[in-house]
């Protein structure tokens, strides 16, 4: 029934709110008494009676004719049924690094059964139990078989929350061997046996064994002690799915009931924003007024159970409160949601790759390829552009530049006399002649505007614009390449707006170098300075969507085979790692854990008269990962520009110092995604940030920085960046002569 | 002219001997004196004057009309000459990681127009200077985009053969900072300047950096103090070409000549044994006695240089000593020259890429893939089998074993009148039934034999071979697979020798299984067990084959461009990777580094009457490297056997327990390379290693363990091995489900 409305536009999981249930063999009552005398979307439930033991089976009965013991057969429940509300919890019990070797061949053989019996119930997914020791090795290479030829379910992993600040960096349950006999007796394996170490080591070493498999995702048990924030705010960049949360992590507030700390509040709407469901576990431990409950047993309880059955609600109840009770998100974020974490081709990046495939310049292949789901361009099109470009803080910002540097350059005495000719170079569809006009208007100068534009379609546009409003004797059109134009005489002041998500990406500098020549020597240019930004994150959902899911290809219900269709696979998958883990992206970043500030990379200053002036740049950089952290993945890097538009008039992305409202613009503005409409035929949300991957993922801890080089190189053809980590351990250098991703001269 | 003979089978590059020289514009003149008289066979010579400095270039001639300073113009010596006698020599002063940018940038221009140069000289190799400091980003990233589009030259990164013990572990020249004005004045970069750490870690920085580039090789600097021989022994398994010996690290003689030290010597003669070149370096400083430098002067020179003609020549004739003084090769050793390092499918290995491939049982295009060079098949077929056979060391071995067995099993006074049967599976063409009669009758013991082999022409050969020997009474013939065959009776002894070089991987034990039906309870099977046995090793020619070399197929002389067919040699260099780094392969291993002493991983025994006997085994290994060793890269996996043939009878080639010439017999056996002849039709050197590649090598440090996982799992069609390191760091595990290399049952 979900956790309630907000507004229509949450279409994520996170809405569903789930329970865990103990063993029951009668799965209908299990359903229908958790789901319509509860509440819940759906129940963890365990697929397997907890006292079977394979090799107790095959004593017992002799021979293989023993029906597994199964909660309840796929006919007890329709597929959709199955599908669609219960999640599969994995028998607690087992523990295949044990010592004892009954004890790991057993585990092995339950593990294969109950996901196997998933599988065919199609189940959505399945939770797998804890690894019972630091050691995980033997548990992660039995699910990387089954991973190997897995359908579409995802194995979720459950993981405590926990992240002690002792000096062992290592994860070290208290309970470390546990003999065979115990298990037994022991239903459900503890959670509270971890008491020290950084769980999130255990998670790492399980999903680097098994390769970063994009089924296999964590469940984290939240309890009630929480560690450091920066140390949960890793999480948020891991595959999370579920948080699974324990009664005995609620508080009881003044009327008695269930409520969380306000760092639990916190964190839990952290991951309700990050579409990661909640589950509840656990028994009624608190004193809910005996009122609710009794007119909750009223209207329905018959059997045994019936004491308990709505014990859970009052904690559903709240977790619903959190969730009915979270921020509306703004328009603007909303338009956008589509777009979170999703990878998309830079404007003006080519790749071989593609270039092979079409034998054409290759950016729309590219791009199409990736930019199956296109909302922005089916909304652009049922707008007016004049509304986005009127009201957009970026031609605000703009204007103010550009009014002060009028200011500047022409005393008030003066202003009637002296005109001041413009530039502007690619001016699209005109909003920097706009923006020039409305500032010259603001601050009473005079102007005679010169709009370059190469594309003869936004040309046409300019015409009807300057003739509709009357702009005929201030603007002069130019239907030429900036490169080449023979202008007429010297400007003032040029103004562009060229910069990609990471200033200097889609070749401001190239461009303006060779538009300075018509700009008189004391001339101002806006921008008249651009900086990229760096930081290092972790980010599994992109690092996999580099690699697209070609694993898919293989028919999801084939069994476990070992086909040359698979081996096809492996192939197709590989073969495509290197181009595309050297390539940029511009992606919506949001379910990534940003682990450091970010630290400035290149810098371009316009004009730049120097004779001896080169757009090629190298930075090194060192990162830093605060010390409460724990170590953490890095993926790669979240790349952003600031620009100074005229002295202390900037324009950025960069985190802590972006321009209000240019990430999110809680007007009805969506401007950002105009500008290059005409230039290519292609929106690309052009101030999301870059995305620069790392090939293989590379592990940091605390003390140990980061040490990171990019280079900018600028061929006779061609400009890109190179980049690679030289510390803890060196990366191969990306990307090198450009050979899997450039822009184009 | 060569360090002389060795019989005239060492073929391998460190016959030749080479000078280091000042830059000198006169190559002609620089090589007859270095070559002629001076007796070398190559010079390392500056290409460009050490005084030339691009940007000061600029500013003195102004415009790009000025000529290059290079030594020398391409007509000055042939193409032969040049490719064959010179090694060019990058400008010492370059530094592409210091804090300077002029002399950043000049360093890289210069460095690009001297590859260039050396391109179009066809040189066959270049000496890359140090690194000038602990961070050598941009240098790696300078000489990686050169990497990848070079023709056929190697590039040697000098390296000095450095390692202090103290408490750092990185690599940090004493002068770390030097200005432009200080390079100016500097001809060549004193290597003394290096005074603390290990240089091996700044080797490894700069490989990593340009990820393992198979045309990128060291020049170790070998200096008059030497690192521990553990250290030392790392290098064997990296692409060392040259080892740079300086005058001064040689002693004096009594006689006033150079010598080295014993330590020094053993280190030269390594090299010189793994076709590591030698280069003097330096200017005399021994005090030669007058006479035979004067007789040298008298025949010669006239110019200003003359005195100094002669000068390294005692050097040199020290080198050539050691050479001639070492111990000629034993000609098993020069037999298996050509399989040094030499990857090949094990038997029975199988492969889906190649199933896609040729779309049939791919053994025979597997095997010829790497087998281009099969040097044993035609020896074999010009010698007697009954020869080898007879000689063989593995067939006394077993004939000791059934000899011990059977007076085990017969006492003296039955001798006579008990018959015990034995059962040879898998008898090829005879030799284990050669090796069981002759135990009898040295043991005095009778027998009854049963040959049981599958392959019908083996049979052919057994039946002629028994006709020949008149063994018909003795002996019985049976055309048949052992898993098949319904014995007529049950044997007293059963014998077999099924072991590939990882033991088990050919198999044994399931075969085994299949045959002990027809063994007595109490009877005995030869061998009664074996272990396999792995060690971590840095192995990079290995790790360098594993892809085979498709780089090449981009023409060797094509400028930098970025082509599509650059970006095509890419996708087919990883599209192999991982099928190819997930198996296992047979090789004579000879340049590798063995980095700790080996472990056990699985034993099986036999017979084995256990009703739950399982042939899956699982084993955690833990390797510790020596403290005095430094950091080291593990490649890889060196898998060896040994063999329990019958209680104190062992066989096999672990390193330390290795039975007597079973690596390389002195006498006239081959023996080990024959038994599958008849079975595959291909003849695997049955004795060699076998290599356990890992996807993305470790670098491990002392002090912090290195653990691995091996698996041998077992499915209904077939078996595989899995693999993982997981700690330093958790690798992915390798193989699973055996997706990428199987053995089918």
């Amino acid at each position: 029934m979900a956790l309630g409305e907000r507004g229509g536009w949450d279409k994520s999981e996170s809405r569903y709110c789930g329970v865990e249930t103990d063993f029951n063999d009668d799965m209908p009552h299990l359903l229908s008494f958790n789901l319509s005398s509860g509440g819940f979307d759906f129940v963890v439930a365990s697929l397997m009676d907890p006292n079977y033991r394979p090799s107790l089976m095959e004593k017992d009965i002799g021979g293989g004719s023993h029906v597994l013991p199964f909660a309840g057969s796929d006919l007890v429940l329709s597929p959709s049924q199955w599908s669609s509300h219960v999640v599969g919890k994995i028998s607690s019990w087992i523990d295949l690094d044990s010592e004892d070797e009954i004890l790991r061949t057993d585990s092995e053989t339950t593990l294969k059964q109950e996901i196997s019996w998933a599988s065919h119930l199609s189940l959505q997914a399945c939770l797998l139990p804890s690894p019972k020791g630091a050691s995980c090795a033997n548990y992660a290479r039995c699910v990387n078989q089954i991973l190997q030829s897995l359908n579409n379910m995802q194995l979720w992993l459950r993981i405590p929350l926990v992240k002690n600040d002792d000096d062992t960096t290592d994860f070290i349950p208290s309970v470390s061997t546990v003999t065979y006999a115990q298990i037994l007796s022991w239903r459900i394996f503890s959670i509270h046996v971890y008491s020290r170490g950084d769980s999130w080591e255990l998670w790492n070493s399980f999903r680097l064994l098994c390769e970063h498999h994009s089924q296999l995702s964590v469940a984290l048990d939240v309890l009630s002690s929480l560690p450091s924030a920066n140390s949960l705010g890793r999480w948020l960049g891991e595959p999370v799915r579920a948080a699974i949360i324990h009664t005995d992590s609620f508080l009881t507030n003044a009327r008695g009931y269930p409520c969380l700390s306000r760092r639990h509040q916190k964190l839990i709407t952290g991951f309700l924003n990050h579409s990661i469901q909640v589950v509840i576990s656990g028994k009624l431990n608190h004193g809910v007024p005996s009122v609710s409950l009794d007119s909750a047993l009223d209207h329905t309880g018959t059997n045994v159970e019936s004491s308990q059955r709505h014990s859970l609600r009052p904690y559903l109840d709240y977790i619903a409160y959190l969730y009915q009770r979270m921020d509306p998100l703004p328009e603007q974020e909303r338009f956008e949601l589509s777009y979170r974490d999703f990878l998309q081709s830079p404007l003006q990046g080519h790749n071989p790759l593609f270039h092979i495939i079409s034998d054409e310049f290759c950016t729309i292949e590219f791009s199409n390829y990736y930019l199956s789901f296109q909302p922005l361009m089916d909304n652009l099109e049922a707008q007016t552009y004049e509304t986005f470009e009127k009201d957009s803080v970026k031609y605000i910002q703009y204007q103010r530049a550009i009014g002060n540097a009028l200011v500047d350059r022409v005393p008030d005495e003066e202003a009637s006399s002296l005109t001041t000719v413009l530039m502007v170079v690619g001016a699209g569809r005109g909003p920097l002649v706009r923006a020039s006009l409305q500032a010259a208007e603001e601050t009473g100068r005079k102007l005679k505007i010169y709009a370059v534009e190469k594309n003869p379609n936004a040309v046409v546009t300019l015409h009807s614009l300057v003739r509709l409003e009357g702009w005929e004797k201030t603007v002069t059109i130019v239907s030429c390449d900036m490169r080449c134009w023979d202008a007429p005489e010297k400007a003032d002041i040029l103004v562009s707006e060229l910069l990609g998500s990471f200033g200097d990406n889609e070749l401001s500098p190239e461009c303006l170098d060779g538009a300075q020549r018509f700009l008189k020597q004391d001339g101002i240019s806006i921008p008249s300075s651009y900086t990229s930004f760096i930081q290092p994150v972790t980010a599994s959902k992109l690092h996999n969507d580099v690699i697209p899911c070609l694993c898919a290809q293989v028919s999801p219900l084939e069994a476990i085979s070992f086909s040359s269709k698979c081996a096809l696979a492996l192939q197709v998958k590989s073969h495509k790692d290197v181009v595309h883990f050297e390539t940029a992206y511009v992606v919506k970043v949001h379910s990534v854990a940003r682990l450091a500030p970010c630290e400035p990379v290149f810098t371009f200053t316009h004009p730049n008269f120097s004779t001896k002036k080169s757009n090629q740049r190298y930075k090194k950089l060192r990162f830093e990962i605060p010390s409460d952290t724990g170590s953490a993945m890095v993926h790669g890097f979240a790349g952003y520009f600031d620009a100074m538009l005229y002295k202390d008039v900037h324009l950025g992305i960069e985190p802590s110092t972006a321009t209000p409202n240019m990430f999110s613009c809680c007007a009805s503005s969506s401007v950002c995604f105009v500008e290059s409409y005409f230039d290519t035929g292609l929106q690309i949300p052009a101030w999301f940030a870059i995305f620069f991957p790392l090939r293989t993922p590379v592990c940091i801890r605390p003390g140990s920085p980061l040490e990171v080089h990019f280079w900018r190189c600028c061929g006779s053809t061609k400009v890109w960046y190179e980049w690679c980590v030289a510390s803890p351990n060196p990366s191969p250098v990306h990307n090198s002569n450009g050979r899997s991703y450039w822009v184009g001269l």
